[in-house]
């Protein structure tokens, strides 16, 4: 190693660093999520003090939870608007902003993490999502995955499609309107009440997240059915940066912002798998009854007519919708081959 | 947005940065590749100008690929005696400078890609390889995988264990003892050989990496048997650091070094994911006729019998290697119990 303090300047600038109380650059940003919401809020936490300590202190970002800006799904025009520079959220929310964020966070019978990782990175999905994006000022880059979502908790098995005509389901978005599609009743009901819903029946099913956020839910004390995924396979969380502000910023401090978001996003993909894991390991030691169902194979058919039957009519919406809805397609046939000779092989061969 | 320059001190700072012609710190790294070499060896290349970018000049890493240094496996003295202040390499080269880096890049019946980051992450994992290394004097960081490793090409169909007896495979390290345990016959052939020795029948199989790295190997065009993983589910190179260059550093300059390592890694481990994807299409299309294969059931258990039984050896010789062994064997109970409900559950589910 050698150190080369080369001359007076670059003593000044050890000392602007350590003798400065503000920092050179101060961005605002804000989250969807409760202020310390566990895995979601807590990653932008150290989002930020991962780019305090990258930047040497040149960067500072003051979070402001939606317990302080109040708008949970305002993300979107608060970054286009400059009112915060950054922000953390997930594509989907925006749809009735503008319907092309729809496909950057996860889709029903898409792909798992790991692949869609490959498409956003590989594949040339964080350049469509740009492209989305780049008509509203934004800039974006991937926050983070949940990994596999389960299906939901069931109060009631589901043995065929006609169980599910009339079932009163607590299932946003896309999904929901897949069901809608196969006869279920799709509602939406704040989180605070979903418990008691689902506890008194007034919904018969509802899905969370997965065991990393489904436990301190407390829903497997109601309902013994745990379904697993279809709908959201890798939901993926996105920072959203105001393009003004970015293009207005040096290049270290640019790359020092997108891949400390990329890192934080990998960190807390880490994260859901260890939580999933070992709630998923509490669960099954305080109510072993509860009983993990998959969808039989005639629901699961009917499911994805549906969602094609949406996708084709997403597709026509727009020329770039189809675009987005063939490069995921394209891209999820190549690499499914690929995960089903190399993960799931070897997951089926070797046993538990 | 604020930007603030507060000082003159901090106008110098900046001058210091643009006018300068050579870095504050400048290190030196090794890795085991030859220059150029896909993904292991181009990762580390991105890693260096990941780490100009982030430090704003501020670190220069200079890199030598083996090439230059001619010592392939010698990255751990390199970085231990502090002729280099960094490597990049695979952990379980090095059981022969210490038994206990065995367990730090992938184990047979082992985690997959995301379970063992969750474990390196938030399960233990790095700590105990940062235990083992701080006798060496070095720290170490996860740096890339390569996704799940096939089990190789077999020129002929292995029916049973019987098939396996005398059985001629390039399979080195601990895959290696576990097929010499059933009755194979591991042997070691250098890399640019081992086209011929398998058209030849000088060896019967061979076990590379995956479609990633085998494609260019053109192993395909002379064996149509790939069999399907068990032996290194996710390997994970590795990034060590001279632990005295790293004390002697700031603490914004170690977290450069070190989260850059981190992001490199996962960076290389979605390009693994696209590669073998990509290249999985290409095989399949120009070679129609490779037959995928799962290994028999009764050689899955002779394999695990075998790997279970230098396990023992193992945990029997030294009370680290005993703490690791248990380390992850408990993890792996647990995160695998959440990936059989979570992603397994929805491919086998869903279908392809």
């Amino acid at each position: 190693m050698r150190k080369t303090f080369k001359s007076a300047l670059c003593i000044a600038a050890l000392l602007c660093t350590s003798l400065a109380h503000s920092a050179e650059i101060e961005l605002k940003l804000a989250h969807s999520w409760p202020k310390g919401f566990p895995i979601f809020g807590t990653s932008v936490d150290e989002y930020a003090s991962l780019v305090e300590e990258l930047s040497d202190g040149r960067i500072a970002i003051k979070v402001d939870s939606r317990n302080k800006h109040k708008a949970a799904f305002g993300i979107f025009d608060f970054v286009k608007s400059g009112q915060y520079d950054i922000g953390q959220s997930a594509s989907y929310y925006y749809g009735g902003k503008d319907p092309d964020t729809l496909f950057f966070t996860t889709m029903p019978f898409g792909m798992t993490a790991l692949e869609q990782y490959a498409w956003f990175h590989q594949g040339g999905g964080l350049e469509l999502a740009n492209e989305v994006y780049a008509k509203h000022g934004i800039e974006v880059m991937t926050g983070g995955n949940t990994t596999m979502q389960m299906g939901g908790w069931f109060s009631k098995e589901i043995g065929s499609v006609a169980d599910l005509e009339g079932l009163k389901m607590r299932i946003p978005g896309f999904g929901g309107k897949v069901m809608a599609g196969v006869g279920a009743v799709p509602t939406n009901i704040p989180a605070g009440e979903l418990f008691q819903a689902l506890e008194r029946g007034t919904i018969d099913a509802l899905e969370w997240v997965g065991p990393s956020l489904d436990l301190r839910m407390g829903f497997h004390k109601v309902a013994p059915y745990y379904y697993t995924g279809w709908h959201e396979p890798s939901t993926e969380l996105m920072y959203f940066f105001n393009k003004k502000t970015m293009d207005s910023l040096p290049t270290w401090a640019r790359s020092v912002l997108l891949n400390a978001a990329k890192l934080t996003g990998f960190n807390m993909t880490v994260q859901s798998q260890h939580e999933s894991s070992v709630n998923w390991g509490l669960i099954t030691t305080e109510y072993p009854n509860i009983e993990v169902r998959d969808f039989p194979a005639d629901v699961i058919e009917a499911l994805r007519e549906s969602n094609n039957a949406l996708l084709k009519v997403e597709a026509a919406r727009s020329e770039m919708a189809s675009r987005i809805i063939k490069s995921q397609a394209d891209y999820l046939d190549t690499t499914r081959a690929w995960t089903l000779i190399g993960d799931q092989a070897y997951l089926n061969n070797i046993g538990k």
